[in-house]
């Protein structure tokens, strides 16, 4: 075994778990981090901490939030009668970069997605009904993924939320099929906001 | 702007100068931090402050090392009279898990780059020549990258080297195991066709 620090090696371990990092780029990153300015790697490591003792999710649309509530929830400035429902708080922020939305969100949590083995009862659907009966608004938008996940999810959505009697209705082409929100441009999601169609 | 939670665009901000991370691969790995699971997140954070404690530089040969002298230098049973000199501390561990080679090293922290800026004066080579003039070694093997900056870094250190009058040697140039002569390029074959050995 090469005489690796063990720090070191657990550090690695971590960095292989995130999304999109194998070992190699895991092992690239750590010795980035211990071998240059420590400063900037100090700045990293505070920065995680902070996040992860300061940033919390939104009790009523489950958002990233630095209180129980988060700030566009308290905006009394936002449309309240809007709820677009996207799959996760990233989605979120790439709507609000866009400008094309004053309305509210609800934040499900992912997609039903048998890859990931995430179903239904994974996502915060039923808060979303409950919101829905509580908050009686004009219309719920679906911000989800233009591919095969996001479809399904769109399903059961349709079904969960048909006894309350809103109207739904979803994003407008211009989103490619099997394209991931997340990588949309400004102007793409500007525009598939102004076409949302009912479903 | 839209309402991120301040420690959240931090944490962005951080991520994003990691080496081969946009801002919106940063975006991504933030959110998933602080979406998925929280104690995964926290073991990162826990093993990032973890390794920038108790991790240093070794005095002698300047790997990363949990002690003022790494593992290596240390171990008695290493053969003293080799010294490899290698670009970071990655390059070492690789040459490790070969099994190739029972001496020591020496870490240069990098190769000369006009692109990076990066000088002589910026590597461990002061270092290296008082080492050599203090251990004496058989031989100085130089195991630096076989392309331009690597060529110009040996350059530099054979220079520099010469007055202690120490052997110098490199890493044979020649065909990578497993690829194919249709696909070599003509610096590797030129090489590999220059260093042909008896069989």
């Amino acid at each position: 075994m090469p005489p690796r620090p063990k720090a070191f090696s657990r550090l690695v371990t971590e960095l292989a778990r995130l999304p999109g990092i194998g070992p190699k780029t895991a092992n690239r990153l750590a010795f980035h981090l211990l071998s240059g300015p420590r400063n900037r790697s100090q700045a990293l490591s505070d920065a995680l901490r902070d996040s992860l003792e300061n940033v919390k999710t939104c009790v009523v649309c489950h958002a990233l939030s630095e209180g129980t509530e988060c700030s566009i929830c308290a905006d009394a400035d936002r449309e309240r009668g809007l709820i677009c429902v996207v799959e996760d708080a990233g989605d979120l922020y790439v709507i609000e970069d866009s400008g094309a939305y004053r309305g509210l969100y609800h934040v499900l949590g992912g997609a039903v997605s048998t890859v990931e083995g995430k179903g239904p009862d994974d996502l915060k659907i039923q808060e979303l009904i409950r919101r829905v009966e509580r908050e009686n608004p004009v219309e719920v938008i679906l911000a989800l993924s233009h591919d095969a996940e996001g479809e399904v999810t769109t399903t059961c959505l349709v079904r969960a939320l048909a006894p309350t009697g809103v109207t739904l209705r979803r994003l407008a082409s211009g989103l490619a099929y099997g394209s991931r929100l997340e990588f949309a441009d400004s102007v793409t999601l500007s525009r598939a906001m102004e076409g949302r169609r009912e479903i």
